[in-house]
């Protein structure tokens, strides 16, 4: 196998989890949107991921994504615990609330880019603070595309630093019922047209089991999602979709329409093998032949003699 | 144009609604799945309609219809008024509640298939009680295809009659809620193979502005919803889309896996007109131009670089 482009950053939380799903809780177990992301990308390049951990975090899951060639050299170590969610999914996985955010080490987080990776064409800013996003992309020089992730916590609390973060950005992925939120209308297509006016050239819309809309000019492309058949955690399914597409196209080099579109179906199939295990424990065993498998089926639930 | 051939038989309600639209309100416009559903397949057939109205029912409707290529002549008119339906929409459009709902002539509804009607290979049960779709299957002559569509009422009200029916038709089309209470799972796969093994060999799952899953053995398509800009009246849009698509294998005449995912786009296209206008108002208008248009729409929407 050909060595892998360096052209992906990814910048975001790294976590210990405690979840309980219907299957079973799990005890600080490894997640975080850096962490998602830059797996799913590694399928396509050697990410390079920025974040903070404390000084319990554990010495395998650092070796873990390094075998898997995630660049670590930006993860910060420093004196305190590290970032801490703990939440219960419903019985049917669709909802969860929140028992425990402990942000601990993640509360003074502030991004430094190593001088090496200031070149990174490629820059996925996970879902935190506006104003660390920004800080990501002051110290930046001339990426090629910037994707970012938000959420309403942001859209409510920092309404006006994330309107200036998406005057720098050229692509926002965010959830359906965030999108609608942040646009303050319900039709998808009108969503889309102000999500675009607030700066990104280009709307990535996530319908978690629905699939996932892209908005570019005048093209919208749809794609389905895969019908999993035994979901058993979805927590980082968004962050795996956005490390996927950005990975598929650091891969490519280029972020023209057809790219894009093959990078939703990439990002995708990497989000449907996440929520098959816990934590990372499917998409960091997962292998490009399994994508590629994965990609043709997509090509199969989609396909239709077009005329 | 060539003749449209008469291999589609549609029976259900013929109504007259009042809709409360966040746009204004509508008195007593025509409605009913029989209606919509007819209309619908009218752009690939000349649809038999078998349907019960007052006497109430305006000509105008009737020759509306007709001048549409839908067959009337099982179109009954007996002394009384028409079923009447009103609802109220929420400002999203996307719940309703019935306000009115009084069956008139529709309580003693018993189909009768006029007897040139019994040879007809193409058979659409619009959602009326599971008895009434029965008893139109025991008047038809060995059909090629049946497909029928049912509703929480019957899942909870008449369950044996239900599975009854189950047990006699080729394809269940079923909204994703009512499919999931149907089959008491939620994931989607595990609710199709539970539907499959109810007795249809094949079912589709209708997400509204999600699209559609079809699922028959082996195969699953995921069909996109067509992104309409302006939704005006959601009303009879599932109805629509098992029209244009029964409408369609009617008109190849046969129901193979690859017509039928075609179908599922056709179906998906006419139900995207029909909430383009209140009542029947753009889909009594659409040509099969604009039909065509829109399916070429469907495939620039769904498609990316399979390899």
């Amino acid at each position: 196998m050909p060595e892998k482009n360096p052209n992906l950053l990814v910048v975001g939380s790294v976590a210990r989890d405690t979840l309980h799903l219907p299957t079973g809780s799990h005890d600080y177990v490894l997640g975080g949107s850096a962490v998602f992301a830059s797996l799913a990308g590694s399928l396509f390049t050697s990410p390079r991921l920025v974040g903070i951990v404390g000084t319990d975090f554990p010495d395998h899951e650092v070796a873990m994504l390094a075998a898997r060639g995630v660049d670590v050299s930006g993860l910060e170590i420093v004196g305190g615990d590290t970032f801490h969610w703990e939440g219960r999914y419903s019985d049917d996985l669709t909802s969860r609330v929140s028992l425990k955010t402990e942000l601990n080490v993640f509360a003074d987080f502030q991004p430094k880019i190593p001088e090496a990776f200031r070149d990174t064409p490629f820059v996925m800013l996970g879902n935190i603070h506006p104003d660390l996003q920004l800080a990501v992309l002051d110290q930046m020089r001339r990426p090629e595309l910037v994707i970012a992730d938000t959420m309403n916590f942001w859209i409510e609390g920092t309404p006006d630093r994330l309107a200036k973060l998406l005057e720098r950005i050229d692509v926002l992925v965010i959830n359906e019922e965030e999108a609608r939120q942040l646009a303050g209308v319900y039709n998808i297509v009108e969503v889309a047209d102000r999500l675009l006016r607030m700066g990104p050239r280009i709307a990535v819309i996530k319908r978690g089991e629905y699939g996932a809309l892209l908005f570019e000019g005048d093209q919208v492309f749809s794609a389905p999602a895969y019908p999993v058949r035994r979901v058993l955690d979805p927590t980082g399914a968004g962050d795996s979709f956005a490390g996927g597409m950005l990975g598929y196209v650091s891969e490519v080099g280029v972020a023209d329409h057809g790219t894009l579109r093959r990078a939703i179906i990439y990002g995708s199939a990497l989000a449907s093998f996440c929520v098959e295990g816990v934590s990372v424990e499917r998409l960091a065993q997962v292998s490009r032949e399994d994508v590629e498998t994965r990609y043709r089926a997509f090509a199969r639930l989609a396909s239709f003699d077009s005329r």
